[in-house]
């Protein structure tokens, strides 16, 4: 049987290095990229990152900027998006899953921390865009009522908002996932897609992406394609939900009712739906001995401004934040 | 898109009956149907089951046997096992997510509760069985010295050890997963295969099956092959091991490795080799962000003493045990 090759590790150590600098939205030093790799699990000094750096100037994928910050070039982008395809792999569930061990929200506690999406909202649109995200909560289309408003200057996600925008950190669906981790039971994010909305009710999926080997997250990809109709779901009744699927061992999902109904006591649903075991829920599959859980994607808010035309651009699931510090918007 | 279409409900329900009698092992009553049902999470019954033993028995899958019982008849099994392979892909992954969830070792507890492998051992075999799987742990290639050692009539894993027999139990690999889960890690196991020993040292995997999709437990399929070669490792420092690998957010290795320092502690281990991020585990590949723990599997002693010709034969994954009741063979 042939392995599947992986690239030699000093090739994925620059991809690292790539990555940081692009995740850095700012010039970053040696430095502050070799306690980057630290903490995503790359021992990789501060001379070593230099040496590096060295090569990649060479290479024309960094240059220097300001005093010894670097930045990417466009060939470096192109190099970081094309690079280890195979490196990329299953690279979203290996996402979902370091953000749900990071979390820690626990209905009975005070201290949690929830995965966010993170939003920058054009100030001249804030009014319309925060009417229309209170419009979703109300419809219970989201999994929180509960944001963070950050005014521009502020740090938000690791960078800071920029001038003339607002930063909007919504609670992601992760959360839950999370919470359930922390109860003992095994979680598998399996698919998104558009959950059809007709007469007021949650029908069936539409469209399903599976979690499992993709290199992009499909919610980006469902909100790219622009595949919802959040504002039609709202308004008429009749409309387009993104929407996320997890499993959970049939044996488990007594405690995750109790869970469930002890987070939404907290502020945290967005439950559209249990699935009987191993049967599929609005449509879409789910495993011999498992129980599926359809959960709202926690970006239908922000989405729905968007629709609107608000000026609003959105990652999933950014970061944690303390949820202490977000507020029910009402 | 099209969803995948899974079975009705009616027929999934039949064939989750013929699989409650099959694990049986004696003839078995509604009543006793219908509260099995109910534990895997299938709500139906006692009346409903009676309508459907009847169906069942006009098809010829099932007969009555004794007062009220039922048992498979040869086309029953031959149903079960045909039926509905896609009823179990995946199913693998289910009952080993469903026995992490229900272990409970906590190596700072009293009170643990193990997964195990129980063997039936012929009694006329047990001395040099015995002796064979004392190598095996003095080696360093099971994950546990205790075992559970039980006489003929006594019960294990649901069914009463046959006269001329002794009842083994072994502790899995599994139980290592579930401690992990229950630290808050999120754990996928991913792959079995046997792992070569050369000159005494671990060297790299030869044989690699897949957890994921399999409808067969890969460990099983290794064991029916006779894939392993433990007694040369044992004895020449040269042979195969039946191992596993699983993965780990890269984010919790330190936590990790912790539990497993405890684990060792409360005379837990097996850990093989832990993989640098996203680096290949003896040549086994390791998703990016993910850091892969290769485990021995807890087989391996079992293993031992059938290539000496002792009469055993095992059943891995097969229940869950009182870690107190267990005890070292030394």
């Amino acid at each position: 049987m042939k392995l599947i090759t992986k690239p030699h590790s000093s090739q994925r150590r620059l991809i690292e290095i790539l990555r940081v600098i692009n995740a850095a939205e700012k010039p970053i030093g040696a430095r502050a990229i070799s306690d980057e790799l630290s903490s995503r699990g790359y021992e990789v000094g501060e001379r070593a990152v230099r040496y590096n750096l060295k090569i990649m100037d060479e290479l024309g994928f960094t240059k220097k900027e300001g005093y010894s910050g670097r930045v990417l070039t466009p060939l470096g982008r192109r190099e970081l998006s094309d690079a280890l395809v195979d490196d990329r792999v299953g690279f979203v569930n290996a996402r979902i899953e370091e953000y749900m061990y990071r979390s820690s929200f626990d209905p009975g506690s005070e201290n949690n921390r929830v995965v966010v999406n993170t939003s920058l909202l054009d100030k001249r649109d804030s009014e319309r865009a925060l009417a229309a995200m209170k419009a979703v909560f109300d419809a219970g289309f989201a999994v929180s009522r509960r944001v963070l408003i950050q005014d521009e200057g502020e740090e938000m996600g690791g960078a800071a908002v920029p001038r003339g925008f607002l930063g909007i950190s919504t609670v992601c669906s992760i959360t839950v996932d999370g919470m359930l981790l922390r109860g003992g039971i095994p979680v598998n994010t399996t698919f998104a897609g558009v959950v059809d909305v007709r007469e007021g009710s949650l029908y069936q999926f539409t469209d399903l992406l599976a979690y499992a080997g993709s290199s992009l997250d499909p919610i980006r990809v469902l909100m790219s394609r622009k595949a919802a109709r959040i504002t039609g779901a709202v308004k008429t009744g009749n409309g387009g939900l993104l929407a996320n699927l997890r499993e959970i061992p049939v044996a488990a999902i007594g405690q995750a009712r109790e869970l469930l109904e002890m987070a939404k006591g907290a502020g945290i649903d967005g439950v559209m739906r249990i699935s009987e075991p191993g049967e599929p829920n609005m449509g879409c599959p789910v495993g011999a001995g498992k129980v599926g859980i359809a959960l709202c994607a926690g970006v239908n808010a922000v989405l729905a401004a968007e629709e609107l035309g608000a000026e609003i651009r959105t990652t999933p699931i950014s970061s944690i934040q303390e949820y202490g510090r977000m507020k029910e918007l009402r």
